[in-house]
């Protein structure tokens, strides 16, 4: 994280002056996040997340973003609830930036999920697709299959750096990828991006999801696919047969896979692994000296992705 | 800042069981602190700060640190208060790191202070120097007039790139601090380091100080001159009289300068300027590409000592 907007008490003055949410008590910017500045807000009515959309943030897709918020919200999802102005509105300028404000989701990450963690992901991960069904706006995933081959070119000159042979590996793994990805699959609006570091658990039980700057719209199932390789692998590289059944049995509960994403999931798993291996290589590759964020091991997905390309078909992550 | 200990939930849940100051509700790492990682803490019964020490603060200091909190708090001074946890410790470890929790100081800091703050500021800082006289435990300065040198010496052949001339005005300057620097003046503990980022605000009202990881033994003046310096000149360089003032009489209300300080006060005034031009120089010559603080312009405080070093006497700082 190389930019960070500083936003001065006037700033913040003239900027609570439009809310109706109590006078500030605190603001301090917070480490985390890679993409956009961060502010924990507390006022005397509540805990606030103010958010400065940086550069690599798209301006055109906050409405997205934030009418998807606010439209899970309404719908239940315990998630960020933007908030809205005295007039209405949601999204507004501070310090030459695009901003918003939203409901702070009380809890915290876990760095190591257990089955019960597992299970109350797919649980509120199908409760997401449930309710992302009637929402208006579109947003295709820049980082699904037609996305991967600008990424791999970018990095094969230097994916040998991380690890000999792994060029000539992303080139066949894209071109078998690109040639069986599925066409037609229920899609939805999709997280895209529900690791660990997005959920909130509060003693034990999941007290909402964060972090919608990837969500996007594609199939179901590989959303599915991307938190059982973020969640049901453990550190040595193997994959946890019992977080993934739980993971995939409390999902079903509440929305049936059909006999085609049944089918396709191995193929899924192995695209969802794909896709993190491409942008962790890339960030690795492209790391900026002393950042305060380091950037995370490509290899941890390569590892992932060579267990999908072992597995033998659904019954291996225990879908029946 | 390019070093930040990311704490588990797990190393969180059990430092947590050390205390009893409720349930966590969260815990983000925040974006400030050049020296150590720091963490908002809400439980259910208030919020609060984790600092890990990072490499930069000497373990052995940690006890003057924080022992200063402990003790100004129980003085009625308005600062961080050291939690104890249920074994009567303050300072344990996390993730390997020293670290400990403090009470959160409610308030923002203000960025461009006016005369009001100014002088509530002046009796802050009085109060503090009040209260801290019976401190038991000592800590020399190691940023005063016999700390200059070294930096000088680490600056010099680099210094004429920020400015040319630079290193022989830096060179003369010293020479000339070493040599009138006065040896005996009313010492205590000091702040050291009480720029307007380190000092909140709520409703216009100072609400308390932080950050005394610079605290130490040294001229009481001294810290005064320091503020002087950061608080009452404006962005164009022009030493604003009036804030000035202010910040003078309200200190002077609670603590008579003796006649030795007034007289001394333009010279400890240069040296404060001096200091922070070299450590900002220092770091400037220094940085790390992409880290997230971006390093301060040390040519404000080569602008602040051409104030001082044409000042005529007290009186041009409004001391009669």
């Amino acid at each position: 994280m190389a930019v960070y907007t500083e936003i001065s008490d006037d700033d913040l003055s003239a900027l609570m002056a439009e809310y109706d949410i109590g006078g500030v008590m605190s603001c301090k910017g917070i480490a985390e996040g890679v993409e956009n500045s961060n502010y924990l807000l507390r006022t005397d009515k509540g805990q606030f997340f103010l958010t400065l959309y940086e550069k690599r943030v798209k301006e055109g897709d906050l409405p997205f973003f934030l009418g998807l918020m606010d439209h899970l919200s309404l719908k239940g999802v315990r998630c960020p609830v933007p908030i809205r102005g005295r007039d209405g509105v949601i999204l507004r300028r501070v310090a030459g930036r695009p901003a918003a404000i939203v409901s702070f989701v009380d809890g915290v990450s876990v760095r190591n999920p257990g089955v019960s963690h597992c299970g109350q992901l797919g649980q509120a991960l199908a409760g997401l697709h449930s309710a992302g069904k009637d929402f208006a706006l579109r947003r295709p995933n820049a980082l699904s299959v037609d996305g991967w081959r600008p990424l791999v070119d970018a990095c094969l000159g230097n994916a040998d750096r991380v690890r000999p042979g792994l060029s000539e590996e992303l080139g066949s793994e894209l071109s078998l990828l690109e040639t069986r990805w599925p066409r037609h699959l229920p899609e939805g609006v999709i997280h895209a991006d529900l690791f660990p570091d997005n959920v909130h658990f509060l003693g034990g039980k999941l007290s909402g999801l964060i972090d919608f700057y990837f969500a996007c719209d594609d199939f179901l199932a590989y959303d599915l696919a991307v938190c059982l390789n973020a969640w049901c692998f453990e550190a040595d590289g193997a994959y946890n047969l019992t977080k993934g059944r739980a993971l995939l049995r409390e999902y079903c509960a509440d929305r049936t896979l059909t006999a085609a994403e049944v089918a396709a999931f191995p193929l899924l798993c192995r695209g969802a692994a794909f896709r993190f291996l491409l942008t962790r290589l890339y960030d690795w590759l492209n790391q900026v000296p002393g950042a305060l964020v380091k950037p995370k091991d490509p290899l941890e997905y390569w590892r992932k992705l060579g267990f999908h390309r072992a597995a033998k078909g659904p019954a291996a992550y225990g879908l029946e």
